[in-house]
């Protein structure tokens, strides 16, 4: 099978197990409940559709990985739902904490329902994802589902570790690309990195292949977050789906960014007089491109893409499914092409 | 050991537990981060101490429970640890959507460091939860530890559904009593019930004596809240720490309120018009007396108490931590004597 073919076979699954998994809200005292989480996750409401669900990446690599072992996915499907509801869990809560409006193009939980209504929506994402992964004990030994969860909790403490420090940098002045580095990994590649360590650990690989795994998924995750970092001064607004100059304007602290303030040069001077205007974003651009950000963060892609393929030949997984899942890893990491 | 000796003994163990756990975020990158949680927990800041840190009721229920099966309580602590901490998790986040700038007389976290940390210091403390329910698995068998997870995390799920509830009826107009058990079940008693059944599950007791245990801390839990909402009516200050005309002016759906919204007298026609204000307190408690409320708030949480002291009985916990525990549930049950 084709990564196209797995996908058409594996998406109608994970989103029957997440629809289960969320159904535990469908209740006569809790519908407007059920139905907020319905709506984040794509389902319900003006909008719906693939294009809202997001792409369900992470449940995809997961069960490809336990595929690639010879495991069968289906035994994996609970733990693919948490990681999913694990990440929108942390989706609706960066919402409310970065005033965010839209999400996917639709209205965000917190601008349709309020915040405080958000924040528990938030929670009983998160909470569902608990629950999903203790569903693994109707498939697997007690002592797997122990070693999955304690996997899936030391993510979301790395999560809140990433979004901690994300925030926090935001009143900081003196910030360098060695800031920026546990930040990613926490808020991006940790549960990147999970999500194949997971499939694996439940397709009963070696724990050496679980380790290559995890590593894989964590530098393809630096990867991905440094290219869309670079896609976010740089890009396409057609290619991306956003605003190509947002990252300046909303001062996020991406890579390119924290690489130039280090430099203090002219951008950092800029940087740190205020907030960037609209107006400003094409000449800022290209001053950053002209303090070697661009290139630089370029670089740092090439080294996390080289470390991901590399522990993903490390791992060797097989069949169809371990294909699918190198082609997943270059649809990630070659966005723009 | 009395409750006193008891207490005495377990309370530097379940702070030691709790601080080893919360300790996971004291690394460089996120000493801040750690900060806001050890303030929460009333362990640093202004005003630090056990005024600050709240009773841990819960950790204490939970250990005198495994202790009265003859089971090792030092085994239980993880445990304990984790019910204390979904429990303050749930107060960050409530504080948030309450809007309320104190708790336990301190400011509160978002009062401190904004809504957005705060939100993400809430989920810090339920991910720890999360974690330290999994370190049973060094003290027990792995199949214990998928038992007493689903336990806690069913239970967090009634938290979010109580919570909603509690929010949703803000806007309604339609509420009678009916609308009340559910919210305060989910609110107040799925946690205080989860506390004695885990305590019974690490103690070893039948399935029976768990049952038992688990009707035990529900209906102690209903019994607590209804005589919280009758305090926040005709409560004295003094004795309760806080001011006994909030509820009103809050707009709190309590149980005395509730009644007498389904009655659709004067007090209800008042409701309805809009906020209530602190020069109307006395008159309209003296109104919703009139109409029956604390009679019928008194009868319930009579019927409540009765029930859960039966539970209790049922349960038939031994030796001087069984003693413990009914001394425990009468100081819960008559806070105002």
């Amino acid at each position: 099978m084709s990564l196209e073919q797995y996908t058409k076979t594996l998406l109608p699954e994970i989103e029957k197990e997440l629809q289960a998994q969320v159904s535990r809200l469908d209740e006569s005292h809790t519908r407007l409940f059920h139905e907020m989480l319905s709506y984040h996750m794509g389902w319900t409401g003006e909008g719906a559709g693939r294009e809202a669900a997001g792409k369900r990446i992470r449940p995809l690599m997961l069960l490809l990985a336990t595929a690639s072992f010879e495991g069968d996915w289906r035994l994996a499907l609970p733990a693919a739902a948490a990681v999913e509801l694990v990440h929108n869990f942390s989706l609706v809560h960066d919402d409310v904490q970065d005033n965010s409006a839209k999400r996917r193009g639709r209205p965000t939980v917190w601008k349709k329902w309020g915040i405080p209504m958000a924040i528990n929506a938030g929670d009983a994402l998160f909470v569902i994802s608990n629950q999903a992964i203790m569903d693994l004990s109707k498939l697997h030994p007690a002592q797997t589902v122990v070693r999955a969860s304690t996997i899936l909790f030391d993510t979301c403490l790395d999560l809140t570790r990433g979004q901690f420090m994300d925030m926090s940098y935001e009143e900081r002045m003196d910030l360098t690309i060695d800031d920026y580095w546990p930040m990613v990994g926490g808020k991006t590649s940790a549960l990147l990195s999970a999500c194949p360590l997971l499939g694996a650990l439940l397709g009963n690989a070696s724990l050496e292949a679980q380790e290559s795994y995890r590593n894989f998924g964590f530098h393809l995750g630096q990867a991905f977050q440094i290219q869309d970092d670079i896609l976010g001064i740089w890009g396409d607004e057609a290619h991306t789906g956003k605003s190509a100059t947002s990252d300046l304007v909303e001062g996020k602290n991406s890579l390119p960014i924290l690489y130039a303030l280090g430099k203090g040069g002219r951008f950092a001077s800029r940087w740190n007089q205020g907030p960037i205007e609209a107006r400003e974003v094409r000449s800022l651009a290209a001053q950053l491109e002209a303090e070697g950000a661009r290139a630089f963060a370029d670089e740092m892609s090439l080294k996390e893409t080289e470390k991901a393929l590399g522990f993903l030949e490390e791992a060797n997984p097989g069949g169809s499914a371990g294909d699918a899942m190198l082609e997943l890893a270059n649809i990630l990491l070659q966005r723009n092409q």
